[in-house]
């Protein structure tokens, strides 16, 4: 397997893709999409592909599992694919992570390259080789750490998603703003969603991301800042999904997050009160509310206390000190998540 | 996870795991055994470890798949088992391989023991990193490379083995011999089987496998010589698991393998008439010979085209110059292979 990421953001990346591929001797090349990519997005690669195979899974969270996972692998088997061929995942998130987890196994790991479709897999899920899939509602609970030989990242893709989608991906834009970059967080309000530049705001929220990933690519330290607003919010997504007319999209638990994690930052961190609430209005006024009850929330806590980040079952979180500056490996008390989502239903 | 792994061999390891687990501060400790192991093996270890869970799978190849891993992940989950465990796996290659793949993706990765008991285990699947289970009737199809933080060997656990098994394992420590060290390989056949210093050769075993793997850990290239006998003899292993009232053992496999790639080795590589006959005559001696139908030739080799090391479909091997010198990526062409599979059956 290659050793060293190629990193590109462009428009545009099909020529770019096409050239990646004839400077390599694949033995054989794989595209992995899933029913909406294949529709929407495949159409705009195909022309410039060399020769290639091609699967499809269904499209969505709820099919990332082993189950599917079995069924690329048994593809991969079928097609005599060896170790020297390469898997192009074109995709959102879910496909990134379980397409590169199946290649990261298949014979012990073959070369892939993330292809992001979706804002959220572009600035989030394509960067810094996290892989896996869901287990028993637990999410990524399956999976490893393996670096793409490529991520190839064409923000003309963002141009077929709906707009709550696109959303959705805003939220980690914001919280890559929130831990690392005081300054673009006070630019970033100043313009309409409608109107982001989406080109320079991958590329703002690429940066963060792979300097982080890059000095701690295990997570053993820095890289836990990544995961503010998701002790929470990825708490609240998998409470929802297995309520399947209740599930929302992982921007939107992580903007939950983000407020309930906020609150806590002001009683433990020193997040002040005002910025708190320019925080929060922003964000409820960008996401919504989701309604939460009380059984709800009783639901939510056991799960974050099964979150990757924890320790001897102790829940640990990102607080803030300040927009732009964070903190990891902050204990939380279950009675002050209960807290922090009673109080987000009050917001 | 542990980045060095700590390797050790002793006749009794258990006191030295105690030490090694009592000078590490792992929030939980899941020990993993199979039906055999948990009756022959974990008593030998019960009273000196720490307080710990274990989890016992059925014995035997026929269950190291997916499905198995599945119930493994499950009992880990139920445990609350977190990031900062550790996952022991007393057993033999199977054990290793599936216990060792399934702490390496929980969770995206956990820290791993690995206690082999078995000598095919310990002189050849607990070293160098290769995990994973079987699919679709291919051998270890899916998994990773993954370093166990520790390897520590008993050989006392010999002692609860049954001839045959531990005959199997002795396959391996030959083809040590046969690919880099020739005089050990004279030695070797001075000694009866029922005689052997299995200590030293343990010893001596692990000391070429972890040479060659630390120098070559992802199998780019002098890893591959690793592999000699396993061409032929991982795809014999495979289509006679598939018929289960013939089932033989890996070593067993091995052993037909050295043969055929021997046979090989004169036409292709240099290997003398003399050596390859002193080896033949050895090895039948030891390990009997293995009845292959025309129709079973015709099933093994497609198998043999599937192996992770082929390329472009060839069928790549490893084949010898003379005892204890070998080469890898040695073509072999299909009709070759049948040659040497039916010579096997004369011979």
């Amino acid at each position: 397997m290659t050793q060293t990421t190629t990193l590109l953001i462009q428009e545009n990346i099909g020529p770019t893709l096409a050239q990646w591929l004839a400077d390599r001797s694949y033995s054989k090349i794989a595209v992995l999409t899933d029913t909406n990519t294949q529709r929407d997005c495949y159409p705009l690669l195909a022309e410039v592909l060399p020769p290639h195979v091609t699967y499809t899974v269904p499209a969505g969270e709820q099919h990332k599992h082993l189950a599917t996972c079995q069924q690329i692998w048994h593809f991969l088997t079928e097609q005599q694919f060896d170790r020297h061929g390469v898997v192009l995942n074109l995709g959102g998130g879910v496909m990134g992570d379980m397409g590169g987890f199946c290649a990261a196994t298949y014979k012990r790991g073959v070369d892939f390259v993330q292809l992001p479709t979706t804002l959220l897999a572009q600035v989030d899920a394509s960067v810094g080789g996290k892989l896996g899939v869901d287990f028993e509602g637990y999410k990524n609970h399956v999976g490893v750490f393996a670096q793409p030989a490529a991520v190839l990242i064409g923000t003309d893709f963002l141009r077929t998603l709906p707009t709550r989608e696109l959303r959705s991906g805003f939220a980690e834009v914001i919280k890559h703003c929130l831990i690392a970059d005081a300054q673009q967080w006070e630019a970033l309000r100043q313009v309409p969603f409608a109107q982001q530049d989406w080109l320079a705001l991958v590329e703002h929220s690429v940066a963060i991301k792979s300097g982080i990933t890059e000095r701690d690519p295990k997570e053993k330290g820095e890289r836990k800042l990544l995961n503010f607003g998701h002790t929470v919010g990825h708490a609240v997504e998998s409470w929802l999904l297995a309520h399947p007319d209740r599930a929302i999209l992982h921007g939107e638990a992580i903007a939950v997050g983000m407020i309930c994690e906020g609150y806590l930052s002001v009683q433990q961190s020193g997040l002040s009160e005002a910025d708190f609430r320019t925080m929060q209005t922003w964000l409820l006024d960008l996401y919504g509310k989701v309604t939460l009850s009380a059984d709800d929330i009783a639901g939510i806590v056991p799960l974050a206390r099964q979150d990757k980040k924890n320790r001897d079952g102790i829940i640990r979180s990102v607080l803030l000190e300040a927009p732009g500056r964070a903190r990891y490996d902050q204990s939380i008390a279950e009675t002050a998540m209960v807290e922090a989502l009673a109080y987000y239903q009050t917001a």
